[in-house]
């Protein structure tokens, strides 16, 4: 099983794939997205083609996405949203199924520690995917989400049950 | 110039055509792209698909879209986020210049008064586009919003200055 792991973002968005046999798990690759400047439909424009095209290059089988976490910057929801969305509909477009994560959950599953740093993530992701060498941070946490994914067997009851906590 | 108004949203995403010669304006076409259900990827893909067969079908050479007000109501501000994110998707896909513009902006130009009630905005897009009947209160705002954009001549610099204030 191939999954393709998201962590979505307006200016950076990290990607993973990898693939997953049993309890095995390998890596396949890892990038980021990136889009900036003040036309925002020509920046999700440009993350959509960039999506379409890492999943055309590694044609995952699932695909798994960060659930955001609401705070208070409202302006901030807004943005990553809008990403969030054009993220969803590539995957979506590709006719892939989509998990979605809690940040907490990810960490427990990868690191063993629900409020891990952004680094123990990265030791452990490089640890657990042997000659993994994350392009940054989103990277590594879109590499996290994936292995999360392939942890609960990428099986829809389960992924449903994860939305609704 | 015929300029396609958005008015984003998840569950609902209202949309009007008019036609604007000079300061005279005409109706070309209203409606409500809808989606339901608890698949969020497949509510965006379809959302998305409605989207791009209006702009294929009205080809219009101008897009306008509401400025998402930010509330404290984090979990809608990201639902409508990733509504919004995929119109804007849709729209720069067909190559349109999208202008933005504030609800109060919008409810000024085409009522006169920042804060007018949602059947005003109806009454008025009515009476200022003969012969036209909105499909629900969404696709008057979005035909509210079309108007506003063909105000301000859909001129880019105005487009920036309105959406930096």
């Amino acid at each position: 099983m191939r999954i393709l792991g998201i962590d979505p973002g307006l200016r950076t968005m990290g990607w993973g794939v990898i693939e997953s046999h049993g309890s095995r798990l390998s890596h396949i690759a890892n990038g980021l997205c990136k889009s900036s400047g003040d036309d925002l439909g020509a920046r999700l424009l440009s993350l959509h083609e960039q999506l379409v095209d890492v999943i055309a290059r590694y044609t995952p089988d699932h695909a798994a996405i960060e659930q955001t976490f609401v705070n208070k910057d409202g302006a901030g929801t807004l943005k990553l949203g809008q990403a969030r969305g054009v993220a969803l509909l590539s995957l979506a477009q590709a006719g892939l199924s989509i998990g979605e994560y809690a940040p907490n959950r990810v960490k427990k599953t990868v690191v063993g520690a629900g409020h891990a740093e952004k680094e123990q993530v990265l030791y452990m992701v490089k640890l657990q995917l042997p000659g993994c060498e994350p392009a940054g941070t989103d990277a590594a946490d879109a590499l996290a989400i994936a292995m999360c994914h392939a942890h609960y067997g990428g099986r829809p009851a389960l992924q449903l049950r994860e939305v609704g906590t």
